[in-house]
């Protein structure tokens, strides 16, 4: 039995501190707003992210950072814009020891600096083991026991083999990879395309044509993610093609669902103030276009959205080019 | 402008006539049975098969097949079953030209032979050229010009060019590929992950497992695939993981439908009668599994479809053990 701070109480968050109690470890969810801490401890259900779950109580939820800086385990699910800032101030306790496991399971890549999550983590705690987990993973049907796979990146099979055993359930599937960056890059990149496949729904633009689209993306994450240091068959695995796939295809997915609503005519800034939560592939379009142009990787759809997202592009035209082109082979 | 025989008037028979037509071309359309080819002669329509289509007065319908076997191109739109015997009645008629292009738009592989459709078409017509053309390709929209992208399969590159200006337009573009095999394998085995996706989705399995057995799928075809003969790319690419990814989320797909029945409940026998097309997966199911047999190529989700279609295996054990492996790395 280990200690298991769950840092963010989003839908993830929540239903990861959930699944992981269930498993007999001791877990400690902070939220940021103590409001939201309060809620969760009282009611014992968190209606706005992961509604109709019960919320185990031996969890101890708290808006305190130094409550959970003492944990065995430091479980990052906050959004990737916040991920820098809450790290430091848990540095900043001096209560993490040096042997606490970091993990990161937030999907985006850090503005600017090109940093995956997981490398932002270690900049922070420079002397921890860190890992990433990253899969197709609904949180509600986590939190409901809905069979579901998941991949640990971590460099340390010892480590990955502990972090397996914490959050393996018989309806939760852990395994492990060596290959971090391609586990992370996964995660991050297919918000990006899911906001693209929205977007051709958005626009009524039928199956024919996201078949292609669908296609050119899975290309295109590969042709990035290598480019950055993953690995070909991470990009073909579950964490890659399979977040990517069912990523752009789900109702529930919010990355779609905020393409689908540019696609219908709607502004981008009226969705993302309309939205509670976070669509981490309109900050990722960015960070991952600024990489590509560093890398000399090109990458037709990333491009789209992010001109989408923040040149004003109109999506129809955007979509047209892109179709246009996932319509040629792909050596064009 | 050449004259193209359409061989069979179903709903992507149909919708190829209706293109091709509109492309200037001369083209004739063969339906099996005479009633059929009455209706659609005079009403110009195939409210059965591709509803609310308007067939072009230009295209000629008939059910005699000396009136067909003497076009400039004969497109082969047959269930996979009927092919060789259509095939061979062409054949009888002396009428075929051993210069007339024949393709394939069939998507299965023959029982017991194991053979591709394009291998039947070659052991028919000895001399001919011979092509196959496949896609994530949804009838309706190719009929509706909505945007399409297709493979034609060529191991000339002046015939593959050749179809290619032939069924070109605007909104549908072909491209083409010397891979015949891996085109041809690509839009036969998608059929049966499709009827596998559809039980899950009919047993109400949720987005996390479908994702786990979708990237499964995708491996599987790409196995089988290769030791059959095509390659890796071509499984990758359009034909292959576009076409089965498409269908595995799709409301029209047939075969995705007859697995969501099948999933909730639906005797197989029961499903098949009641439809008034062929869900071409099933008879795929079983022909695939032989050739997997004979190549010791590991087929788990093949062998577990087969088993609920062929063995009255329980669906949903079927399934359980499929998504507990799926949940496996893909190692194991």
């Amino acid at each position: 039995m280990n200690t298991i701070s769950i840092i963010g109480a989003g839908g993830w968050g929540t239903a990861l501190a959930t699944l992981i109690a269930r498993n007999g470890h001791s877990v400690r969810l902070w939220a940021r707003r103590a409001e939201l801490a309060d809620n969760l401890d009282r009611d014992r259900i968190n209606p706005l992210y992961l509604p109709g779950i019960q919320i185990p109580r031996s969890i101890v939820v708290t808006s305190m950072l130094p409550e959970v800086a003492t944990g065995d385990v430091l479980l990052f699910v906050t959004p990737s814009v916040s991920l820098r800032r809450v790290a430091s101030e848990l540095w900043a306790t001096s209560l993490v020891r040096s042997s606490t496991i970091i993990i990161s399971a937030v999907k985006g890549i850090e503005h600017q600096s090109g940093l995956r999550m997981s490398e932002v983590l270690s900049e922070i705690f420079r002397e921890n083991p860190i890992l990433v987990l990253s899969g197709p993973n609904h949180a509600a049907e986590v939190a409901r026991f809905i069979p579901t796979a998941t991949v640990i990146g971590a460099t340390s099979e010892e480590t990955g083999e502990r972090l397996q055993r914490i959050v393996s359930t018989r309806s939760f599937r852990a395994y492990t990879s060596p290959d971090i960056v391609g586990v992370e890059l996964g995660g991050a990149l297919k918000n990006i395309f899911a906001i693209a496949a929205g977007i051709a729904d958005g626009l009524g633009l039928g199956e024919n044509s996201k078949a292609a689209l669908v296609t050119r993306s899975l290309a295109e994450m590969s042709r990035l993610g290598m480019a950055l240091g993953g690995r070909r068959a991470t990009f073909q695995g579950l964490s890659g093609a399979g977040d990517l796939i069912v990523t752009c295809f789900s109702r529930h997915s919010r990355n779609r669902r905020v393409g689908e609503r540019i696609g219908q005519g709607e502004r981008v800034d009226a969705i993302q103030h309309s939205m509670q939560m976070v669509a981490e592939g309109v900050p990722t379009a960015r960070s991952a276009r600024d990489c590509a142009k560093r890398q000399s990787v090109s990458t037709p759809i990333i491009d789209e959205v992010y001109s989408i997202l923040y040149e004003d592009a109109a999506p129809a035209a955007a979509m047209e080019r892109l179709i246009s082109r996932s319509l040629r082979p792909e050596e064009d």
